[in-house]
C-alpha cells in the first residue's frame, strides 16, 4: 500500500482539516462535527441541496458543495455511509425555509442513514425530501431500475439540482425535473487497477498486470466481465452500446455526455478513449449536446473510467450551461 | 502496462483529437499540424503568450491554454520537446502586434527548439522573448539556480503572466515580473510509483513496494534520496525545509503556495500532505497569503505530489486572485 498518510485510522479527519484549511472562504464544517460540511456563504432564499457518502472518492462527495451545486456534504468513513447524526447536523445548520433537498447514492447504508437523518428533520417542521441516484446499468438489469448502483452519473444531477436551485425553483420542481434526469440516464464504469482502503492490508480486489474489469462499481463492487485488457477503441465500444442500449437511443436522439477519469488514470489517456465513444456514438447516429470530460468521481487511487449518458432535453441546456464552481470542480458559464 | 489506448505510436495524436473534439469552442489546433494549439478566441490587443513542452502532463501543457493564462502551446511526443516547426506554427497563428512571450520548462531540447523558432519568428520582425522556468531546488544547488529543472512552480508563473497580459501589460514589464516570480520560487518532488512511456516496454524507472524518491523530476529523473514511504508529516517537514531553507525565508515573511497532486494521488490524501505542510509552515512563521491545491501537472500515471512556494509580493494579489480557466484548470475569481 503506498499512500501519503499518518496514522490510517485518522485518513478521513486528516484529509478534512486539510481541505478545510485550503478552503476556509468556501467551506466550513458544524462546529461539533469535522464531517458535516457546509458552503460558505448560505443562501436562505432557495432550496438547500445536501450530499453525502463515504470519503474516498473525492471530488464526490464533498468536492461539488459549492456555488450553482450542493451546499452540504456529510463524509463517512473510507467507502462508508456517514452517520446519520452527521447528516443531520449538515441539514440543521442549512436554510430550511424552501427545504431540503438529499442527493445521494443508491446503497443501502446511504439510505437507511439519509432516511433517519430525513425523519428526524421532519419533527422540527422542515421539509425534506430525497433524490437517489441509480445510474449504473450495470448493476441490476433495465427492470429493477431502482436498484442500480450509483456512480458518476451523480454529477449531472447535482449540476441540474443546483442550477434549478439557483434560479429559484420549488423543491417539488427540482424533484420533478431530478426525478425525469435519473431515470433517462445511464453509466458504466470499468477499472484497469485496484485501489487500498488505509486501514485494511489487502488492495479491495485482485487484478492482473493484463486485466481489466467491465461494469465495475466505484467501490470495487464486481463488474459484469474480467478481461484482458482491450484497446480503446474496443473499450469505447462496449460502453457505448452497454448505456446507449439501455437507454434505447435511436439514432437523430440527442444526448449529454459525462466522461469520468478516476484518479490515476490520466488525462492524455482519458481523451484517446474520449475521441473514440465519440466516433462510436457518430456511427449510431446519436447526437451530442453537451460533454464533459474530467476527474469527477474517483475511488482512491484506482485507475479507471466511466461513461455516462443523459437523454438530452432542451430545459436541460440553461441548467447545464450555467457556471458553478467548488474548490474540486467547474462548469464554465456557457 | 496498463493503458486505455489503440496504437502506442498514436498515443499523443489520438488524445489531442479527443481534447479537440470535447473542446471546439475553446480549442483548435493549425490546419496544418494538430500539435499546434490555440486558443479560440485570441486577443490582437495583449500580448500572446506561448508555451509547450513533452505530452503526457496533462493539464500541463496545453491545459493552460485558456483565458487568463496562454494563448498557444506546441505539443511533443511523450515526455519529448515539441519540435521547432510546431512551435512555430503556435506563434505564427497567435497575434503578434505586442509580442510573444513563451514560458518554458527548463529542459535542453526545450531551450533549443523554442530558441530556434524564436529566431525564425524574429526574422519575421515580431518580437519574441522567453522564461526559462527553473524552480525544482533538487535539481541543482543555489548558486546554479538557471542549471534547475521545471516542476509545477510554471503554474505560478502561467497565471501572473495571463493575468499582466489580460490587463494590458507590456512584454516588458510582464518579462521583468515573470523574471522576478522565477527568481522567488521554489519546488520539491516526490513520487511514490513510476509510470510507462506507451511506446516502451518498461517503467521509466523501478521503485520497490514499500520505497518512495525523495526530490523527483516529473519524468522520472532521479531525486535525492530513496527511502521507505515516510509519513506524511515527514514528508511535509522535508519538502517544506527543502523549499524554505533553499529560498531562505524567515520568520514573518509571507508566501504562496502550491501544492501539486500527480495523477495517481487521491485528492483524498493530497490534502492531508496539504494540512502538515500548512503545519510546518505555522511552526516556522512563515505566512500564506495564497495557496492552490490540486492536480496541476502530472507525469502519465505517476502517483506522487509537488510543493511550490513563491516569496509573496502585494503586487501579485491582484494577478493571483483574477479568475482564469482552461478546459482543465479554473482558478476562481476572488
Amino acid at each position: 500500500m503506498k499512500k501519503i498518510m499518518n496514522d490510517p485510522e485518522n485518513f478521513v479527519d486528516e484529509g478534512l482539516k486539510g481541505i478545510l484549511r485550503a478552503y476556509p472562504d468556501q467551506l466550513t464544517s458544524h462546529p461539533g462535527d469535522l464531517r458535516a460540511i457546509m458552503r460558505v456563504p448560505q443562501d436562505p432564499d432557495k432550496v438547500s441541496i445536501v450530499t453525502g457518502g463515504g470519503y474516498g472518492h473525492v471530488p464526490l462527495f464533498l468536492g461539488y458543495v459549492g456555488d450553482g451545486l450542493c451546499d452540504g456534504a456529510a463524509v463517512g468513513n473510507v467507502f462508508t455511509t456517514p452517520s446519520n447524526n452527521t447528516i443531520l447536523k449538515v441539514m440543521e445548520l442549512l436554510p430550511g425555509q424552501k427545504g431540503i433537498l438529499c442527493i445521494f447514492g443508491n446503497y443501502t447504508g446511504d439510505r437507511i442513514n439519509f432516511e433517519m437523518a430525513a425523519s428526524q428533520l421532519r419533527e422540527s417542521g422542515v421539509r425534506c425530501e430525497q433524490v437517489v441516484v441509480t445510474d449504473d446499468v450495470m448493476s441490476a438489469p433495465n427492470r429493477f431500475k431502482a436498484d442500480r448502483r450509483c456512480i458518476a452519473g451523480i454529477v449531472l444531477v447535482y449540476k441540474i439540482a443546483g442550477a434549478c436551485a439557483r434560479r429559484g425553483d420549488s423543491l417539488d420542481e427540482i424533484l420533478a425535473m431530478l426525478k425525469r434526469v435519473n431515470g433517462s440516464m445511464g453509466s458504466i464504469g470499468v477499472a484497469l487497477t485496484s485501489c487500498h482502503i488505509p486501514t485494511t492490508k489487502d488492495p479491495i480486489f485482485q487484478i492482473a498486470e493484463d486485466e481489466m474489469e467491465l461494469g465495475m462499481g466505484i467501490h470495487g463492487e464486481p463488474g459484469v466481465r474480467r478481461t484482458k485488457i482491450a484497446t480503446s477503441k474496443e473499450i469505447a465500444k462496449f460502453m457505448t452500446e452497454a448505456v446507449a442500449g439501455d437507454l434505447g437511443l435511436v439514432r437523430g436522439e440527442r444526448t449529454v455526455l459525462l466522461l469520468n477519469g478516476m484518479s490515476a488514470m490520466p488525462k492524455d489517456e482519458l481523451f484517446i478513449l474520449y475521441g473514440n465513444i465519440r466516433d462510436c456514438l457518430d456511427e449510431r447516429g446519436i447526437l451530442v449536446e453537451r460533454s464533459f470530460a474530467g476527474e469527477y468521481v474517483t475511488a482512491l487511487e484506482m485507475s479507471g473510467a466511466s461513461l455516462t449518458l443523459l437523454r438530452y432535453e432542451d430545459e436541460y441546456a440553461p441548467l447545464l450551461d450555467a457556471g458553478a464552481s467548488s474548490p474540486f470542480v467547474f462548469f464554465n458559464q456557457k
